[in-house]
């Protein structure tokens, strides 16, 4: 059995019962999707945009394998031309999407899929968990960014990110939203990015005194890449910071050096200061402290305010279940069928029809200003940037994946561009908000739409 | 490379740097660790346990790969006698483990691992992982049952579950709960649990009338196996109701029976009440109502207490994200040592030491009154049920899986022996919280240890 994040299995059962009615009344038209956020979380006045290099991954591996169709035959549900016909389902569309990075608000499409219905409708499910997901936690971890802009932050989340998909993306979005790296040995390995680790608790618990284990913990590391951090509130902080004051001679002298210790419990700005203290006044200047524990970004801004002096955060559970916002009402909607421009109208949860493009006009300062969702075949306003770009074409990525430094330093331009209240904590006011204009042709579409019969 | 669910790199890197250092100390000690959750979240009376299955299945197949040694190597951070060591590693100790849908509280411990230091220090990372996440989505899922408990309750939280494996583990852990399904194709293919579908509105968009997409999706699944639900929100629900009502006779006739319609927007309560009188009135009363969107346990109980008659409910985000406590305080921490027991004691963090029981007293009439946590080797307590049990020896399970149906029926009888407060959705006070004791040795232990220098 194929895994779970590679199975075509892996959707709603109700896509593919659609695609067999699909199938059954030959309908093959083109269809225009867009995935799209409705409206941002209240803890949120930004989103910034990832997984969109998975998505195009996908979509460029989906088909369904002898497994999954006999298991699909076996249900019942399925007539036997209909799974022949989906055993030679590829995916042969044409995406646009923005790059990953780019900041976005409400009801601006970030990927738009133009595709035989069926198609563009089978992947609705996959392409949601991926992007909703990845994008989830770069937001996070772009406000952890800014709340802390010049400290050293790793990822920590993987222990209870929601299952092994999740620690692995939050580490990748978290590092393109400005981390450091993770802890996630496996984030290293899949994508190349720096990887950090210190020791646990049991680490110390296992030895008859905390002092062994800092040196044997020392004398492992020596000689071998990889700065050496060691754990110091299991039992006394303070007590341990001047038991690493007495012990860094020796080791220095056997080629050891402390870069830094981390404190996981207890009032960590006060440790921090009693810590910071202790070493300068041991002569141990260079050693820096890294704190972890419950951190989240409202943490790092009242530490920072406080002036702890803490060089490095692990954050850990708070971003990679994005904690005080765990979901975003990410949608993928129907925008247009056989070159007809849709709409759906379920109260609340009306959509803006026809395949669009987001429109961004930045200041002379290249201050982000406002944006325009119109739909794709207006003309450019003056000054705006386009910001869905084709990624794909007959189904095969137009580029191969832009390296994740390269989107890396894309997102803190933006972060950096972002007007200055959004680039705060709190949520603004209405006024404030960032200005996303509906383009007149795409209102009156709409309006046309919702004098005709259905 | 191994899907991420595999990899035996989906770990923190301490883990390996620890064991590199166990490695050259030469500490290949026996430890006992233990999973508990430290503190309940506000919002949870109780939770139910998951994810043992997918923990055992993790253990029994750990190892790295030459691609994972390879990628280790090059990091520079390890010596090739501690990776050429690491290449041999398996998992070959003791596990106990309460029974998958038991009901427990904070601090009991519901994964016991005893193991040589290395082994049993190396899966922390994933074995939070794994039970954290199932936990969560199950006990979220039990208050949705409680809530509604004769309703037909289904599992939509794919598309905003946070990764592949969450997706699949969210549709389990329901089902664990007393979910009747859902809607996660690959959950039926994987587990064998029910799947449900409808339609999308995207379905009935593609079509030029809203009456002409339910005739042809009656007319596509007509003679095979799985029920017929129509989306009725898409436009007008009310003017879908009486389309129904007009298109069942004749949909009757070429053998398409409706079984039920799904409310997806706007005021539900209100719309399934004129739905239903729609429906009566049009003699169509077998026909159900199911009603989706932003639903969670505290809106299932509002639409119960108005009386609102609706048959069935999907669930989705809030379940798959349990969105009002997206993490808890899960932890796995050394227990002992080497034979002696080991303690914790960092500010706010402090754990019971040593290997440890979870007894469980029951009323006569088998409703739970009291669980007494206590050492391993103390003798029971009147009455009292041990809810650790063994699970896996020298590395292999001692029984085959459970079937899920089996301990889904324990679930049931589970929720069903709750004191009644705690199967409200409202926080209990202190004074009703479920009584947790510790039991006099261990208390006397974990004090003992706090005087013992370090």
């Amino acid at each position: 059995m194929k895994q779970a994040a590679d199975s075509a299995l892996l959707t709603d059962l109700y896509q593919l019962t659609m695609l067999q009615a699909y199938h059954d009344e030959g309908l093959d038209g083109s269809a225009v999707f867009e995935l799209f956020v409705r409206a941002l979380p209240e803890q949120r006045n930004f989103l910034l945009l990832a997984g969109i290099e998975q998505a195009l991954a996908f979509l460029e591996q989906l088909s369904f394998d002898s497994g999954e169709l006999d298991w699909l035959r076996a249900t019942g549900r399925f007539r036997t031309d209909f799974l022949d016909w989906l055993s030679e389902l590829r995916f042969t569309g044409e995406v646009h999407a923005m790059r990953e990075g780019t900041v976005f608000f409400a009801n601006e499409p970030v990927l738009r899929v133009q595709a035989p219905i069926a198609q563009a409708q089978l992947v609705e499910s996959r392409l949601l968990n991926l992007i909703h997901y990845a994008t989830l936690v770069a937001s996070k971890a772009a406000r952890c960014r800014l709340a802390a802009p010049d400290r050293l932050l790793v990822d920590f989340g993987l222990r209870r990110a929601h299952g092994a998909e999740a620690g692995l993306v939050a580490a990748r979005s978290s590092y393109l939203a400005g981390f450091a790296g993770s802890a996630t040995v496996l984030a290293g390995q899949h994508y190349g990015i720096p990887v950090f680790g210190t020791m646990a608790h049991s680490y110390i618990e296992v030895h008859e005194l905390e002092v062994q284990a800092f040196r044997a913990y020392a004398d492992s590391l020596t000689g071998l890449r990889g700065p050496l951090m060691l754990l110091i509130d299991t039992y006394d902080t303070e007590a341990a910071a001047r038991k690493i004051v007495a012990l860094a001679p020796a080791l220095e002298r056997r080629g050891a050096r402390i870069a830094s210790v981390r404190l996981d419990s207890g009032d960590l700005a006060a440790h921090a200061r009693l810590v910071r203290t202790i070493f300068d006044q041991g002569g141990l200047q260079e050693i820096s402290i890294f704190a972890s524990g419950n951190l989240d970004e409202w943490r790092l801004r009242q530490l920072l305010q406080a002036s702890a002096p803490i060089d490095g955060f692990g954050v850990g559970t708070a971003l990679s279940t994005s904690a005080d916002a765990p979901a975003l009402d990410a949608v993928y909607k129907l925008q247009s069928y056989a070159g007809k421009p849709r709409r759906k109208r379920s109260e609340g949860k009306a959509t803006w029809p026809g395949a669009k493009q987001v429109w961004r006009c930045s200041g002379p300062d290249g201050r982000l200003e406002r944006d325009l969702v119109a739909l794709a075949d207006e003309a450019a306003p003056a000054g705006g940037l386009a910001l869905l770009q084709p990624v794909m074409r007959a189904g095969r990525r137009l580029a191969p994946p832009e390296p994740l430094d390269a989107l890396r330093a894309h997102a803190a331009a933006q972060l950096a561009a972002l007007p200055a209240p959004l680039r705060g904590l709190d949520a603004v006011a209405a006024a404030q908000a960032y200005p996303v204009a509906i383009s007149d042709p795409l209102q009156q579409l709409a309006a046309s739409l919702d004098r005709q019969p259905h």
